[in-house]
């Protein structure tokens, strides 16, 4: 099923070059700086519950693509919103059974054709558990019972995997709220993986977001400051990025409708402050706060150093009856136009040259790698650019990627490899996939002559572990 | 001419899995879902009049190219909207000698290098006509007196080229108050052509379309109906629906503007319907009205099961000169970004989930392919993404729809191929091509490993005619 | 370092398709209709001065790359808005040492790994210098001393450069106000070189440049027209125009912040110009002028014959701390999205389809190529496309320039090449490039049989030579 091949470009001589390159790269460490792996995995190392639980239900790609198709949400087992399918009733397709959604998942394997999830799933399933038939209705129960029995030995505990997958450091997102206890108790653990937060405050930056006066009076309980002001707002934000730091955390997040920023001198972000926090917010002033946030977080990274990302351009939530049914992050996210030029001119007024901050663009518009970010990185010491994301975390979309951002802003203003995953079997897949795609693209400009081979062999290590961990502190 | 290879990857590798798919699909059926043939040719199945006629004046892929280049319209005998040219007289460059535009168009026929009107025009003329030279200046009269004869002869007549090229079902595009006479006539004529109208009511929902109130009055009287109020403006369009379906329509098309849908409460629609049909239109009703009729027709299509089409983003007419003399679709159409995301969430909010509702979006604006389009199909159970349309139906444009659109949406989200075409010679070469770039994103899937050979075969004939019986209900 | 068969594909017959293009265009001459060499060089034919004057100082390509990875402007000697670094005080980087920047430069060479600039420059060291290893730390000192020995030889004066490169014609970028005293030098020196200049009037139509007040007086001085009425402007600025083509001008140049364009009554262009040149501008009069005074040169255009460029969607000195203190073009310029098909309407309504107008589009916002370029190229006589500008002049930019824009505008309604250069070294460098790109594109056809070979040999000419002699009047 794996041939040993795939991914590499046809040609022979390319293909050649490829090979050589990433036989280089194969085995290096996987450094996963950003993803949305639970940490009490590894803080409990207890096993993963069934093959349903681990493939389908977490991994959005998948029930997607099977929504899209026909194949009810209830019948995968995804839990509703009010509890309903967790509370274990079952109705004419078992939906709580997860033999009968992953037969499901099983008869519809062919919609995968051609998407990256048939190259992750092909890839775990084969390496991990030794299944190298193409998944199909006739050996979805044999698979099911294979993974299920392996699931139960301690070679697949979350740690064990973790080992083997040769990860060298693994970034969780967590709100900013969030109490770490798990990171917590895998430091204390003794156990040597490194499993570390990210701070992504959105709950508490954005006033449209669900809770977000909860979310404030939380983050008021969990700094000890009083977030009734602006100024002790800000210093509560300032001691919740300071108490992330301190639990191993090197970078934030931050996932905005827009790129937006903003420069408002303190009195107005006081009173815009004081409307957002009261109910009394006006046309525009949720957007307008989001953007002022950003260039505040900015200015907190100058400060205590932690990396800045920005995810910018998803509308979240988009179908209402999805939403209502079975809550948020459903699949049903879909991007939209995205742009970046002007902005983020206010807060690259303000930070853009400083030496040691480090602001990392992602994008779901791919139009703007050549025309907005490639220039941005091209120029500012603070841009990095960050890898493809989500829908074009894929062999076609990291390539064009490569293709559209190299020429401009070089490697050296890239950051290496995001999987950006909460499936916790795809990581050395998608690893594995990113790194036969930047071999390829190498591949190609040495056949080409656009780059000598032993130039190629020292960026395809660059991007495969060099730039991350410089980028994101990790080294 | 024609090389048997001629659009595979040069790659021996690739080249070699691209002919053994391309062999299995070259002689399938052609189903013809979506096009603006004329139904009256099948209907009276006469002599088409001369190769001028048939090739040049109906193509506006050729005569923009040519006016591009500072060929007068009127040189080849493009009809004037005064009925100028259709009068009879010849001026300096004889416009009205269809033989003097043949010559002309031979004279220029290297502008076409790289185009697909070139591929399309060999593969008729070489195919059909046994024309297996390049055509050029020198050989035009030759050309022109090879194809007239023909035309003359049985085997060219209407019927019999249908016949000959395989097609299974060709669907033509109706104004909503057509009397489909000729596609009655076909049906009781006794041939066993499958000819269907497309119920296309731009006409009579669009405020802006030229002659508005008459085509309503017109809506009116077809109908029985009394299109005075917004209810029997509604059941009058519920009527024309009826109408189609009964003779054989399984589809409606909608050329907007924009991708714009709106979804107001009834009393608002009342007082919109008023004062867009009383002249008393205010900024903005147009669009909103278009908006609101996007959403109506989706309710429709999902009472009585017409597939919807929208086919939003050209800006019909942009030159003004052109339009005064030649009148519309003269080629002076240009596409504009076109938004997809916030635009189609109103219709998609109240239909979106419908299991047996489908909405087939297609697009000139490239960028929407992987950021809106394939995120959108690959949730919504009731959307499919047409193939590409106009400027995109080309080598080049079609692959970057497979390789862009694949890896979110599958295969299994996209409906297979529209000619989309009033030349009706083309039919048969548009699908080739369409057929032969398909087979080479397989064969370059298989070569680098990423989907099986087996796979590949299964696709082809998927792509070819399983997914657009299946999608335009014409199995 | 120098490939033979650099930029070709790896194909191997598509490759020696390619070489055979390319043999047949690889020494023709250069014409270089728009560009920013100096023309003083050519007048006074004294020697260059420096390596790092010639390569790095005048290359933002360069320093912009090596300023995003935190090397400092000054650290290479870029001069700053005050005068400062030309005064002559070195700092602790030695910032006027041009050896010092010159070894910044070398030791950072990896980061331009996968750009153009590199191949650029690889291409100038060897063929030029006869330097033909990699540039870096340990050789960077050898290659100083080598460049600067042979720039103070009598081959490496720019005329005698001029004559080496094969240049036919070299178009410079030239002020409205300008005297083209060098011009003028040049042609009555004696020496056959063709440098012409280019009329540029964007600091006497952009109410927002900087000294725009200062301007207009400049402008009726040199013209000796009254500026303080419309007509008078507008009769200045004719002759102006008039001026530029007695000293061989044939093309005029806008570079403007979106491609806005307005065709207003003249009493309101009379009110809008009192309001810009008397400081009583209200907002969007900047942008309405702009937009005004395109329709007008388009006019003049008509009138005069001189070509029309539109350079449109920079947004000019976007990092406000380098433009404060290193002044103006110091690569902090950034893309943003530009809309042409709205933008455009009224000055293509006005002249669009005028048979002795031509008006070339360029574009930083390469979404357009498919979408909006080429169905404008494709239909209106007076419109052809430019090549592939500033950040897309590189090899995946140029090919996806073809691959998008000429299924639909064919390569009759593209123009060449344009070099679009200050950096005189890069001018053979950067056409042979291009030409290699091209014959790659037109194997690829070959290969895959969408081309005969016969034409592609055609066309290959045409790319090179023939369509930019007659586009920019240059024959």
């Amino acid at each position: 099923m794996l041939d040993a091949n795939r991914l590499f470009p046809a040609d022979p001589t390319t293909r050649a070059i490829a090979v050589r390159l990433y036989e280089t790269v194969r085995d290096l460490p996987i450094v996963s700086p950003h993803g949305h792996t639970d940490p009490r995995w590894f803080a409990e190392n207890k096993p993963f519950p069934n093959p349903a639980a681990l493939f389908l239900q977490p991994d959005h790609y998948i029930f997607r693509m099977l929504y899209s198709q026909g194949v009810s949400l209830e019948s995968l087992g995804i839990p509703q919103a009010d509890g309903g399918e967790q509370a274990g009733q079952t109705g004419q397709n078992h939906p709580n059974d997860p033999r009968e959604a992953w037969r499901i998942f099983a008869k519809h394997y062919y919609l995968f054709r051609g998407t990256p999830t048939r190259l992750w799933l092909d890839y775990s399933l084969s390496t991990l558990f030794g299944l190298t038939e193409r998944l199909r209705a006739e050996n979805a129960d044999e698979y099911y019972d294979t993974i299920a029995r392996k699931l139960a030995t301690p070679e697949f505990l979350p740690r064990a995997l973790y080992e083997r997958f040769g990860i060298e450091a693994l970034a969780t997102t967590d709100a900013a709220t969030d109490t770490l206890e798990y990171h917590r108790a895998i430091q204390t653990s003794g156990w040597k993986g490194r499993v570390i937060p990210t701070f992504r405050p959105d709950a508490v930056v954005d006033a449209e977001f669900p809770g977000f006066q909860e979310n404030l009076k939380k983050l008021g309980e969990v700094s000890g400051e009083d977030i009734s002001t602006w100024k002790g707002y800000l210093k509560a934000l300032r001691s919740r990025r300071a108490f992330f730091k301190q639990n191993g955390a090197t970078a934030t997040d931050h996932g905005h409708a827009s790129a937006r920023t903003a420069d408002l001198p303190v009195t107005e972000c006081e009173r815009l402050y004081a409307r957002v926090t009261t109910g009394k917010m006006e046309a525009g002033d949720a957007e307008l706060f989001r953007a002022q946030m950003l260039t505040e977080m900015a200015g907190m990274s100058v400060e205590d150093g932690l990396v800045m990302q920005l995810h910018p351009g998803s509308v979240r939530n988009y179908n209402p009856q999805v939403l209502a049914k079975f809550g948020r992050d459903k699949g049903a996210d879909i991007p939209a136009t995205t742009e970046y030029v002007h902005a983020l001119r206010p807060l690259l007024s303000k930070y853009g040259n400083e030496p040691d901050f480090l602001l990392i663009l992602f994008t779901l518009d791919e139009t703007v790698y050549s025309r907005e970010l490639a220039p941005l990185a091209g120029h500012y010491p603070s841009v990095k650019l960050g890898p493809p994301w989500w829908f074009n975390d894929s062999p076609e979309g990291m390539m064009r990627f490569r293709e559209m951002a190299t020429e401009t802003a070089g490697f050296y203003n890239t950051v290496g490899f995001n999987d950006d995953t909460r499936a916790f079997l795809s990581i050395p897949a998608r690893h594995d996939v990113a790194r036969r795609v930047d071999c390829s693209f190498l591949a190609r400009l040495v056949a080409e002559h656009r780059l000598d081979e032993d130039e190629a062999f020292e960026v395809a290590q660059d991007l495969t572990v060099n730039l991350v961990r410089k980028a994101y502190k990790l080294a």
